[in-house]
């Protein structure tokens, strides 16, 4: 096995990194976690740390070395220092290439070893994508907590907390989201207690929110399903759904066969738990174009679409069998 | 009139200071400026410098001595280290109190000398407040620009932004704010340009707008009235003023007296510049209410109020004639 071709695929998150080794018939035999590996949210040294970490760990007690490393991150356009990633690996008995991939094909060939189809991710942030001949042909959204990412878990964070914060003043109607996030933030609430002119309760979210970094609004995500019964909440997963919707209607439209028939994989705790929201997205879809997508698939991460890019990038055709074989084997390596 | 009572009185915003030295027939006869005040967005000892900056400036010339100083700020309900600020005045002659008073009753005090009534204020920020008994009884947003400041300029700059990106991925219809975005950004906008899957405008547009800090997409405010034939703009502007009107609904509807007869005072650059919003906000109150405000008042900063409360703080009444004669006499200073 030693002297195979064995293929190191990295999935490089925000907040975890998770590496795998695989032979070229599909069979995982090695896997390693670690911390968050992107280096446009961690930053180059502590990133490629990360990364080394979880191959280090996926490589002991193999006896392996890796032939060949590919790497898929979000912001996998900028312009990294391939060099310093290069000299990493080579440290762990590299013999071949370091190659970077887009983390949305990684979690597009999480789900599927189609080399056309669709993926919507909802994670923290928001993106869809239409992949054709095994490239990104066209992404909407995945513009960030400022300028889009909708219904991701920080615009459904931003919702809850925007409708709390508007039903303490009388701008919104009174919500059971108010209570759950009056406790996330172990604020009193008391509708008596106002200080010129505004309520001591609301006082106390707009310090409270503002004293952390924007981002951490995502925490009240789960709020809206926590209350799912509530109007305001409802509101706001149909308002999420709806957005989704129209950026799956976006990448779908410009697709140049029928969009409908593509494999479709849903990725990111948004579309991946519960189900509420992936359900209204494809409903919505439905209603807008008149047409079902397909069902999709659900992705948790894109480490089995990294080992499925590994092998595909470097000329092994990846079918139904080897497909399951990566899947199954990863899976016994990660139980 | 060096033995007779002298008031500076401060309006502190955000970038800038004004001082105004009023006698107590409400004779305005020394006015300066400095730069921003607010001790929150500015830090204390910078804030505390332009206060003092301003009111040098004021009393330059004049012979006068400040026998109170009142000093209107946004966060006047904060903890303020109010020793500091007395040393600061004391070394200007000063041989009253200082007091700090809400921002708020300043500007509603600048169209107003009556002692109830209401406010509503959009510039970066957005608020409203119903005044009571020359207090603020209730007041609705102002809750910043993650939680709300609905209708605000960030709020505005915000939406442009947000179409744009939109728009160049296909989630949204083309629009004419497009071009003008890209011309503020100095984007070349190619609609051929793809990377990865994306517009490289898009790209860029997303790089730039983080490079920044958030608060600066209110850059963008204006640009919905440079192009206000355009639907999308026009969309942000209804959406904007219902969301406005929605504020002004929740301090009118816990009033005792009759809000409608009430006066209006309309302050900041989203309700004073062009009046489209602000007629816009009236009419949509209308719809809401079936009744309509009385005719708003404008006013563009906090100075007249801040005078006409150094008065009425210290037991002068302020009637129909003093009010003008703070008016007209600041304004001859200002020229």
């Amino acid at each position: 096995m030693i002297t195979m071709s064995n293929f190191l695929a990295i999935d490089a998150g925000g907040t975890s990194t998770r590496a795998v080794l695989v032979d070229a018939s599909g069979h995982c035999f090695g896997y390693g976690t670690a911390g968050g590996g992107n280096p446009v949210s961690r930053g180059i040294g502590p990133a490629l740390e990360a990364l080394v970490a979880a191959s280090e760990r996926a490589l002991s007690g193999t006896g392996a070395f890796p032939s060949q490393v590919l790497i898929a991150m979000a912001g996998a356009s900028l312009e990294l220092p391939l060099n310093s990633y290069y000299d990493s690996f080579s440290a762990l008995g590299l013999t071949g290439n370091v190659v970077i991939e887009s983390d949305l094909l990684a979690a597009f060939y999480s789900g599927t070893f189609h080399d056309d189809g669709i993926a919507l991710i909802a994670g923290t942030g928001a993106v869809g994508a239409r992949i054709t001949e095994s490239h990104l042909a066209e992404v909407a959204d995945g513009t960030g907590w400022l300028l889009g990412d909708m219904g991701s878990g920080f615009w459904l964070g931003q919702e809850v907390a925007r409708a709390v914060a508007a039903a303490l003043d009388g701008r919104g109607p009174a919500t059971a989201l108010t209570p759950l996030v009056m406790k996330e933030l172990d604020i009193a609430f008391d509708l008596q207690d106002r200080t010129l002119g505004r309520l001591r309760a609301q006082q106390q979210l707009i310090n409270k929110v503002y004293e952390r970094s924007a981002i951490e609004l995502s925490r009240f995500a789960p709020l809206v399903f926590a209350a799912i019964d509530d109007p305001v909440a409802q509101d706001i997963i149909q308002r999420a759904a709806a957005a989704l919707a129209q950026t799956l209607v976006a990448i779908s439209d410009g697709a140049e066969t029928d969009a409908t028939t593509m494999p479709l994989v849903f990725g990111g705790s948004v579309l991946t738990k519960g189900g509420t929201v992936a359900a209204a997205v494809l409903e919505k879809f439905a209603e807008a174009r008149g047409q079902r997508l397909a069902e999709p698939t659900l992705v948790h991460d894109g480490v089995v679409g990294s080992a499925v890019m590994a092998l595909k990038r470097h000329g092994i055709t990846v079918d139904a069998g080897v497909f399951d074989r990566i899947q199954k084997s990863l899976s016994e390596l990660r139980d």
